[in-house]
């Protein structure tokens, strides 16, 4: 497995795969690996004859309050565990080669980026799409693999690929949860013994109101009353959205219904960590 | 010489012609082709293997004040100008294939867009950049060739490029002329007999301008005050800017100095239609 720092090697590499007629699959992380990410090289690896992995943990999607500094990383661990899936090469470029100044232009995506967790981090998914669209386009990829964990991203990146035309194929990888349905995410490491515990129940009140939906329940705002009640059960945690959307579009639904693609998406603090969760209903 | 509507065959033909080893180039126009447009294509022929033109008048860069639905339009003429010097395809696609909607990605290039044309049309370079980036997606060049005639443009083009890390090498092809010196432009068919006979009194100011420069002066502010004094002395003259700024940041210089890449920069309205032009100084 190789391992490429240079954004102009990276670039050289990827357009001889390509004159060889190698289809390039990309997997974008941040690092400190688990499980859901070793799902989406999996997927790669199966989809694609050369699998690059992305490791950058990106300064520009982190707010100024928020964890950037303390984003847990392992850089010799991420290596074998990509190695063992398959990964066929990793790129973990610098800031400096990344964004190199002045770094004046952003890849901006509107309203489908002003709610859920864009409302709480509201400068978030410009920095995600600005260094997506820049992987892209050094990495050159067929496929680019995305984690549905991250389900408004998933939407952003979709419509940021239809929208500048990218030629590249969009796969979204189902949620993988540890034992107890506790989403799989490098920021589990904050929770503390006992907040680690409680997790989990935001897998639960998301199963029970998908199950109450598709029990024939139309009113979301009864559902999403009562995933608060559950979350709120538990001790330290803090809500910042409990909301039921449509899938696409990310606006609220008024009426639930089966002809529509429903997201019911969750995001809290469980003491001073922020955990996302959500589940797909109707499709 | 091939006439493509739709992106997806764009892109689809531009991913054979890469797979096959061809080095592709992309003229972008807005068509109503005239001797400029023809010598960037000329350019290209030189430089790769397959050469394509886009022909779109992108309705994302005209303001809503401005001359999107007059600007100037002959396809079939086009054709065959494109085709006398030797371009391989021509991308014409229609508005609802470029921005399908909802359309919500904008590409975003900060403090150089700022700036000269850039200050008295707000929106304009968004929509360029927008545009170009979507043009690169679907032609995949690894050549692009954009006209000194819009210097504003060639910068903010090359900034996007750099920024967003496009495998794209940008050949910036100089201004050309009408014998008495008027730059060519499609907007120049807008004007009256009288109006065309002053309009080169921008090249005429521009040239005195760089030669006082060359000649020592080191004063952008009475080098300024001349450009201006000589153009207000044509009948209809209006002066939208005449800015002499640094060739890359686009900023005010404050000394003449012979080590900086200095270009003098001109907007005015000639009655109702607007005209640019510009010098560079030292390089």
């Amino acid at each position: 497995m190789m391992v490429i720092r240079s954004c102009a090697e990276m670039s050289a590499l990827a357009e001889q795969q390509r004159l060889q007629g190698n289809k390039i699959a990309l997997v974008p992380t941040m690092g400190y690996l688990h499980a859901g990410h070793l799902s989406l090289v999996k997927v790669a690896r199966q989809k694609a004859d050369w699998v690059v992995m992305s490791i950058y943990v990106n300064p520009t999607q982190f707010g100024p309050q928020e964890d950037f500094a303390r984003y847990p990383r392992d850089f010799d661990r991420d290596l074998q565990l990509a190695e063992s899936v398959g990964t066929d090469l990793i790129f973990a470029p610098t800031d400096i080669e990344m964004y190199p100044p002045p770094h004046l232009t952003q890849v901006v995506v509107d309203k489908v980026t002003a709610v859920l967790c864009g409302a709480s981090r509201p400068t978030h998914f410009q920095g995600v799409t600005t260094v997506v669209s820049m992987l892209f386009n050094i990495v050159k990829p067929h496929i680019a693999i995305f984690g549905q964990k991250d389900a408004q991203q998933a939407v952003v990146i979709r419509r940021m690929v239809a929208d500048l035309h990218y030629d590249i194929q969009i796969i979204v990888s189902p949620i993988v949860r540890e034992p107890d349905g506790l989403a799989m995410s490098s920021r589990n490491r904050y929770l503390t013994a006992t907040q680690r515990k409680n997790a989990p129940v935001l897998y639960r009140a998301l199963q029970k109101a998908k199950a109450r939906i598709e029990g024939g329940e139309n009113d979301p705002s009864a559902v999403q009353e009562e995933i608060r009640r559950t979350l709120t059960s538990v001790d330290e945690m803090r809500i910042d959205y409990v909301q039921i959307v449509d899938g696409e579009t990310l606006q609220p639904v008024e009426k639930l219904d089966k002809e529509q693609n429903i997201l019911l998406a969750v995001a809290v603090f469980l003491g001073n960590t922020r955990l996302i969760d959500n589940a797909i209903v109707y499709t």
